[in-house]
């Protein structure tokens, strides 16, 4: 039974970073988010693809057991470009070919609307305003968005944040949104416009959870070897949702425990190119992964 | 009985934040890693200052039980001027006038030479090495510097690393010093130049402890008013060795809680202008902090 919905985008991607380059890689923050998710629950998502869309990456998908009932096909694939430099913290765009996603209309299947757990990522907010309006009482709506929207549309993206309960958001955007350099105060602004929590992802620095008078700090994990950051912050979301959709528990606590799955798995994801190391990786790798990060904080 | 040596600058700072502006106040590395220190221990000084320094900043470092036998009077007061824009990151120099630092001779008192806990705080690297060579087999030797030492007298920098048991380095400085992006990577080749232990300082994203085969990640105070971070690397590092001269313990387990309390008396230290809060501060609201701090850090 699907009980995370994922509503994000599925990408071909290039990517070049010093370590190398992949050319239309299987990419996309609903791909990214779904992976993550399956390690702990049955992701369904919500996109779309064009006709030109590899019938491996569809296998690749269905091997992760991700329900794509929801995945439309039409026209040309989302196709993004983009390269990192020597510090790896930013990814640079260098072309964006919206394609099919130009043209795609929300239409939540019928089986969807009643799926719990709803994840909002990265993709343009009137879809993820749209998908919101479709569903049935969800019991946790996480948002994630980035850069781009909150330059280009603003007024939606304050609008989602409105009407969900967890936002994510890196500590840049979190700066840009709220206009101010300080992450404490972009988070109570965030705070005082209804999520019940917020997220800020700092890359290797970690992760920042603010709740009403509560603060928890995740360490990030001190990789030697990153390959290619892309989808980090995906992964992170969809692991965190995921977790939390298995254990049905949303107390603070929990919270948490899902931000450390969610930056274990965004850890992992780091030290290969597109979806590489996610299709290799183990609840095994996860949970000893895990452990480092309890023993790495222990004082 | 002082039972820790720091060896650093004592200054008159002018600094300039978004939020106001100090003119020659008390400042220095000696002066903030002392005040942090003498939460913890009885810290004296080896430093210069000119005859223009005014006795109330004597005063009041002597009401902090600061030893001042090793602090000399020649000339004119080293002056840093300084700013920081928006981000509050990092400082940018106006001007800085060296006076009577530029003359500066180590002579380390006799009774001095068997201080056990040695902070060679930033300054010139020479002078780190000196002060050094002069000391009679002190159990534990913490060294600081910073960019300027690293551009202008790298392989003094170099050759003062090999011969201590913790380097403390912030962020930029680690990726400057080894060429490369990666922390994990900079920790390593400090490590592998004798240090015991790197400890890389992140401003508001925490601190990294590496030693071998160990990982601590400590996190950030969660800061919404820093009104002048100026000295807070310098009283990282004073609370630091203050708190393992105190416990006489350097397990790595203690050094992790030393580099907790570092980081509580640095953020407070950013609250206001100069020493202003450290002048203020007490053992108890140090730790109350700390307890936020394990706090934070649950999971």
């Amino acid at each position: 039974m699907n009980d995370v919905l994922i509503i994000g985008t599925v990408a071909l991607d290039t990517i070049e970073t010093p370590f190398g380059k992949v050319e239309n890689a299987l990419g996309g923050s609903a791909t990214y988010a779904s992976f993550a998710a399956s390690f702990f629950s049955k992701p369904a998502i919500l996109s779309v693809v064009g006709k030109d869309f590899p019938n491996e990456y569809i296998d690749s998908m269905k091997k992760r057991n991700i329900d794509l009932e929801g995945l439309k096909v039409a026209g040309k694939t989302f196709h993004w470009e983009g390269f990192y430099e020597y510090d790896m913290n930013e990814a640079k765009t260098r072309k964006t070919e919206l394609n099919s996603l130009e043209h795609f209309k929300v239409d939540v299947p019928q089986e969807y609307k009643n799926i719990k757990y709803v994840f909002l990522a990265n993709i343009d907010p009137e879809h993820q305003l749209e998908a919101l309006n479709q569903m049935n009482k969800p019991i946790l709506v996480v948002l994630d968005t980035m850069n781009f929207w909150i330059s280009h549309k603003k007024n939606s993206v304050l609008e989602a944040i409105k009407k969900v309960d967890v936002l994510l958001l890196n500590d840049g955007e979190a700066r840009q949104l709220f206009n101010t350099a300080n992450l404490v105060k972009a988070a109570n602004e965030a705070l005082s416009l209804g999520p019940k929590a917020v997220i800020i992802k700092k890359g290797e620095h970690g992760a920042l959870l603010f709740t009403k008078n509560k603060h928890f700090s995740a360490p990030g994990y001190p990789l030697e070897n990153i390959r290619d950051p892309t989808g980090c912050g995906d992964s992170f979301g969809g692991a965190f949702i995921g977790y939390l959709a298995k254990t049905k528990d949303l107390d603070e606590k929990n919270l948490r425990k899902s931000i450390v799955y969610g930056s274990v798995v965004a850890s992992h994801n780091a030290e290969d190119f597109g979806l590489n190391r996610l299709k290799q990786l183990t609840m095994d790798d996860i949970e000893k992964r895990y452990k480092e990060f309890q023993d790495m904080r222990e004082f």
